[in-house]
Order: structure tokens, then sequence, then C-alpha cells
């Protein structure tokens, strides 16, 4: 007989994750009761993902459960904010989803154990395979990192490697064909993304503008000068490639680099004065890269060191496509 | 050429509900920043609408958006909590939605306005229709009212009329019929619910234990009974119904009244002692009525003024049913 929706939830999701003494009341009533420390601010983000969209119908319901999670602390990081509880919507196709969820909540308990986040809240309802969360987070009042803040002049970084989740799509599609050797650490780029969590609070008081990079590296920056009223100039030979997205040309590397997306690593602007010291104490959390600088001209120019324009076919992925 | 998802946030959510001084930032960065009065908790809620599971695909958009938010409302007044923000993911199936989220922004704005109400961020995707809304609100430390706070002795009460979106859907699918001149005040009660924030927020300090009824009386009472340990006796004679609704055979009107679900209005527990003037003082914001008492045995037993004994049939509406 399958379980009822009180009794799905009482199972995997009441005493899952039951968090600090600030959750005053979790999952049980008509809504969570949590406080929030003097001097702290609230930073909020919900996403959705849903099947067959943001990931293929063939995904382990326990890798969904990790990336659902992984993309939100991730939108955490990109305000400097420390991620403290979730919210949980579930929409399953299953008459009988015990299974289903007993995997997704191994892959989202996984990680949402290694930041000590409380689940204290959701809904669970019945239809086309669909997974909202919503992350609660907080940060010392006035500490927040916005789109806004970059300044001509300003360095631009990204953290780790980037294109690393669109190769490991591309050599599914069979668009690209690697060496086996990479494949483990390419999809456990594209499935178990690290939110860099730890960077981002690190950035407070640093970084003058930040954005997790989602959509690629060329739309989300884009993102950053739009807000900042600015451009960029930056070299494409600076970009941090892994070992393995250098098995390909170096053009088509920069391209999946640029828009490919479904990175999850940070792009900062930090000011050009800042000391050597504190980009190794950045590095020494994830490696830092600068690939470039803001300028005062509107628009993104990719120039090499030998004067070469290196100019990107794509524009990073869009849910609603325009003409 | 239909809109960019950018594009359609800029014109449909952006600037469409920027609330108080306490958003520091709203849509258009990685996450919302808010801050919370000092002596203020939170109360966080988080709900989903399915097309075709919670609403009939021949719903208007401008009454989905409307009852999308109207729910979740109704979550913080069981709480006691004056909403505050919004957050809303969309998941569209239309390739150019913005006449549907036109309509849609219309119903939910309507209701928005009303409350002041922020809306702070979300997500726009592209697939089956459904909606997730997470409504953030506040009250004062220590103030919420929960479900487990009834004690045996203590007075059961209902606000306004129950069972008219029960008897509207029964109108809808032909299964019962009332004379027309009642059809818009029962469909009105379907799709456009009145959340009890004023009645809810006026229960602090009164009230023992509270529950917003929406899967219908007899399920969201059991809620309160299993959470205080305790059980009830009641008279289905003291059933506050609407005019509408009495057209039907007693019997069938107090089941719908009992299981029908989404009516939208508050079940709580008062102490006995409480002096008639503080239930006029509630009534002056919606009339209430005492339907029972909370006993130590467990249960709930329907017995009418004459003794003769009332047994529900239905037990309410249930995402996953079991066997």
């Amino acid at each position: 007989m399958p379980l009822s929706e009180f009794d799905l939830i009482d199972k995997y999701f009441k005493n899952a994750l039951s968090g600090g003494p600030e959750v005053r009341c979790g999952i049980g009533d008509d809504a969570a009761i949590v406080s929030v420390p003097q001097g702290m601010e609230l930073a909020l983000s919900m996403d959705t993902l849903v099947a067959g969209v943001h990931f293929s119908t063939s995904t382990t319901p326990e890798d969904i459960g990790y990336k659902a999670l992984a993309v939100n602390l991730s939108d955490m990081a990109a305000m400097g904010a420390e991620p403290r509880w979730i919210t949980l919507s579930l929409t399953l196709p299953q008459d009988d989803p015990a299974s289903w969820l007993e995997a997704f909540m191994s892959g989202f308990s996984a990680l949402a154990g290694k930041y000590s986040l409380a689940l204290i809240g959701g809904d669970l309802a019945h239809g086309p395979l669909s997974i909202t969360i919503e992350i609660h987070g907080w940060l010392p009042a006035g500490t927040a990192i916005y789109r806004s803040g970059a300044r001509p002049g300003d360095r631009i970084y990204v953290s780790g490697t980037l294109g690393d989740a669109g190769l490991a799509l591309g050599v599914l599609d069979q668009r690209w064909s690697i060496d086996r050797k990479y494949h483990a650490e390419i999809f456990n780029r594209l499935y178990r993304p690290v939110p860099r969590t730890a960077l981002g609070m690190a950035l407070r008081g640093l970084a003058t503008s930040a954005i997790d990079i989602s959509d690629g590296l060329q739309a989300d920056l884009a993102h950053i000068l739009e807000a900042s009223r600015a451009g960029a100039r930056l070299d494409p030979g600076l970009l941090p490639l892994s070992e393995a997205l250098r098995q390909l040309p170096l053009a088509e590397a920069w391209e999946i680099a640029l828009t490919a997306g479904d990175d999850y690593e940070l792009c900062f602007t930090l000011p050009a004065a800042i000391p050597e010291t504190e980009i190794k104490r950045l590095s020494a959390i994830t490696p830092v890269h600068c690939i470039g600088q803001v300028t005062t001209e509107a628009g993104m120019y990719w120039q090499r060191l030998d004067g070469s324009v290196f100019v990107p076919a794509g524009t990073g992925y869009k849910h609603f496509r325009n003409g």
C-alpha cells in the first residue's frame, strides 16, 4: 500500500535535517518559525528544476537531489551569504514515490549535512517531475555582495575551472570525444558541482560585485556589467581550463568555457589595489584567476596578448529563447 | 518575437511589488536581501499548485494568480503572522507566455497589493504548468500559534462558513444543483477565497492552537488534535453553513462542510474562560463560531443536541491517496 502524503513527509523530511536553536518550529505546522540573530540580514533565493528541461530524464534521483540543492547554495555564495534553511517542494509523477524519494533525499541530505542546513518546510504534490527549492541564508547587515558594484579598473576573477560541465554534456551528446580517463572528473563537475560557499563568504568586504556562473561566463558577466553600467576587457588566454577541456582545440575550449554554463563557479570583481596576500587567502579556499578588468566603455572584449580578438559564438543558456 | 526570460521578468515582476524599506534588494540579483526588525520572528511557508491536480485546466490565469497567493496567505493567518514578502516560481508551457503572465499577475497583484506584499524573487521556467510560492511573514517573537497547543476543555471555533468551495466544485461537476442566484457567491468562495489575515493576527495571545482549513475541517482539526494529543466532541448543528449550502439536505451539507476543503477559513481553539467581549472583537473581523470542545479522549465525535451521532463518510483531500 503506498504511503500517504503525510506518511511520506514524516518518513523522508520531518526528522531529516532539523537545524539549530534558531529553528523554533520546522516541518509539521502551517509554516516554519525561525529567528534571525540581531545584526544579520537574510538572503533568499528560489529555483525550480523541471525534468527534461533542467536535467535529463535519465539523471538519477540522487544526482537530482544533490544538484537541486547545489545550484541554490551557489546563489547564496554569490551574495556572500551563509546558507541556513531550506524549503523544498517536490512534484512527483509516481503513485508510490517512496523509493524515488529515498534516493533523492540521500543526494540532497549528503550536501545539506555538510553545511548543517535545516529542512524547515515545503510541499509534496502529484504531477510532472519538478523540484523547487528556496534557500535562506544570513550575513552581517550591509555586507551582501551585489552585481551592481563593479567599478572601472576593478580586476575580474573567476574561481576554479570553467567549461567542464559543458564538456560533459557535449560528451554525453557525442558532440565531443575525449580520453575516458577524464570522464569521472567532468561528469562529477556536471552532476556534483561544489558550491563556492566558503569563497563567497570570504569575499565579503573585498569583492565589489559577484555572480555565480550558471548560464555561462559570457552571459553572467554581462549581468554584472549591465548592473554596474560598465564594460570589460578580457584575455581568453587567462581563462582557467581543466586538463580535460584542454584536450579540445583551444577556440572550442574557450567557447565552451564562456557559453556552456552549469559550472557554478563564482565570477567577481576586486579593486586593482587589493594586496596579493588577500588573493592568496582566497585561492587557499578555491583557486581564483584574474581574467581581465572592468572598463568604462560598455561591451565585453576578448583580446589575446598578441592582440588577436576572440568573439564567442554563443551567448549562454536561455530558458525562454528569443529569435 | 517572444520575450526572453529576462525581458519577461523585467516586464511582469521586477517593478510589480517592491515592498518597504526592509527589502534591501529585491528581484534582479542572485538572491533577495531583507532585514527583519528586532524582536520579530519569521514565518515561512511554501506551496505548489499543479495544473490538473490543484486547479482545473479551465481555471483562468487571473483566478490561478489570485488563489495561489491566497492559499499561502492563509498559512500565515493560521500562524498569526503578518505576511511581508513573496517569492514566486512559475513553470509555463507556452513558448510565448506574455499574455498568460499578464493575466496571472493581475489576479496575483490584486491580492498582494491589499497587503502591501513585496515580490522579492523567484524563477521562470519552461514546462508543465505549475506555480510555487513561498510566503514570508513576521510576528513578535514567541507569539506564533501552533497546532500543538490545544488543551482539554478549550472551545473549538471556526471562522466564516464552511463547505461553499466544495459546493461550488460539486455544482461544476454536476453532482449538485442549486438555485443560480447562489452561483456567484459560491464560485467566488472557490476562486477567490479571502485569507483570514487580520483574524489570525488578532488570535495571537488568545488562541491555544490554529490551522487553516484547506483539506476539510475533519482532516485539518485532526491535525490539531494529533499535535495536541487530544480529542474533540462537536455538534454538527453548530457548523456555520451559508444559505447556499443549506439548500442541500442537511446531512449532505454537513458532509461537504466537513470534508470538501478549499475553504481557507481558520479553525482554532480558545480557553473556555475567554471573555465574551473577546469573541465579539474577533467576530467583528470575521464571524467566528464555537462548534465543540477539546477532550482528553482521542478521536473526534460529532453528536447532535438530540444525542444522535453523525459520522462523516469522507476524510478530506489527500494528494497521495492510500488504499
